[in-house]
């Protein structure tokens, strides 16, 4: 039987103690390497936070398995009821050029059902929290969604336009006609602290063609408690289990951005 | 005879006393208004916050002249030895959406030759500054541009996506092929922020078709003294007196950005 009373607070406390360590670690000469191209980096702070919150979450629960972005540990996710979706820091490029604008993302799923979501910002100290059915919090202040944005009053957050695959989806126009229909776009290059700011209202929808369970995970948890939705961008429901794209709205922007991407 | 030391003194200190005010003023309801379309917002603290600055300066300093974004002083620049060019807050649709992601611009220009900048970003509590000749920090901390970027590692902001005059311009190429050719796009929404962070490294260059001199003034000021180049789109000098495009940069990506614009 999960406490998840208990899980909420080893998560919240976990995400801030690795929040610090970044930020320590941060000060060293720090070693970069790139994955799959120049956009593509990992560090060796990455590699050492997933190593600690693996280490964490394994001394307290060690029946739980755990989705992490580095991927050091090496169970089958699909052989437990309990999992963690972890992204030790999600912005590296952020994290490695500006030092701000980067995250600690943690999710707790239970048999495909999102439980516990905590997206930590240290550079500002803050944090995005919620609880399956109790609602979410920035910070212990309560965030809940409700009031009206048409999307010419909106700001969308999108990773959309280095997408290489937009031409081959025939997405072009999209890109093309989004900026000039919402009020603006902004980019901070880091999904999970997109869609948090999508939760607490600062932006009102987020948009990517391609987003790997740990970039998601937590955010998703939070933003649906805040009242908003995700989705993939044809509209099916968003699952824990693989890569995909990720719609996150305002739940009164949804309706009217999903008809926008259909039609451009 | 200006006395630099004084003048620097008196920016800083009503740079962070309107940054205090913006967080107070932000907590009550205000009100909003559209300018010159949905994008183009000015709120009551806008205005209250020029005023207070307005103030400030011509208890100080009678005999300077004034350019602020709200127009609330009515001389006219060309008959001002020195002249403050000022924005309340930089950011304001940011300021209304987010409470963050907004600073404060102040800069100090004596015979159209940039003398103090100050960029205070009030919810960070980050001043970035410069003294003609002196260097720039952050914090207090020097800034200085040394390290080589090329534009494949580059982080680039830039506001050309919305820009309705790109097509005009023969520019959709560049719109086209810039997110490919660089590490990634950032996008604050706030063009004395996004140039200040040029200053400090956290990204390499910001583009703009159409800044105001109140957006870029201080930031230039702070950029130049980093060791970093500015310049109109097409390699003139950006100077104080009007509106212009505006590149700002890594000295060491200056040249191979040109390039990249003049080619595409």
């Amino acid at each position: 039987m999960l406490d998840i009373q208990e899980l909420s607070k080893k998560a919240v406390d976990w995400a801030k103690e690795a929040g610090k360590k970044s930020i320590e670690l941060r000060k060293k000469q720090i070693k970069i390497k790139y994955k799959s191209s120049p956009s593509d980096l990992v560090t060796e702070v990455d590699q050492e936070i997933e190593k600690f919150l693996i280490g964490q979450i394994l001394s307290s629960y060690s029946d739980h398995g755990i989705v992490g972005e580095e991927g050091f540990f090496k169970g089958d996710p699909k052989e437990y009821d309990t999992l963690w979706i972890i992204d030790p820091i999600d912005g590296t490029t952020n994290f490695v050029h500006q030092q701000v604008n980067y995250v600690i993302s943690i999710a707790v799923v239970h048999k495909g059902e999102g439980l516990i979501g905590v997206v930590y910002d240290p550079t500002r100290d803050e944090l995005f929290f919620a609880k399956k059915g109790e609602g979410a919090t920035l910070n212990d202040r309560p965030i809940h969604l409700q009031t009206p944005v048409p999307l010419r009053e909106g700001l969308i957050c999108t990773s959309l336009f280095w997408n290489q695959r937009t031409e081959k989806l025939g997405l072009d126009h999209l890109v093309d006609e989004l900026p000039r229909s919402c009020r603006g776009i902004r980019i901070y290059g880091c999904a999970a602290l997109e869609m948090a700011y999508v939760a607490a209202g600062r932006v009102d929808a987020y948009i990517s063609l391609s987003l790997n369970p740990w970039d998601f995970a937590a955010s998703k948890i939070i933003l649906e408690e805040a009242g908003g939705i995700t989705s993939t961008i044809d509209g099916s429901t968003l699952t824990f289990e693989k890569a995909n794209s990720v719609v996150a709205s305002n739940p009164f922007l949804y309706k009217e951005l999903m008809e926008f991407v259909a039609r451009n």
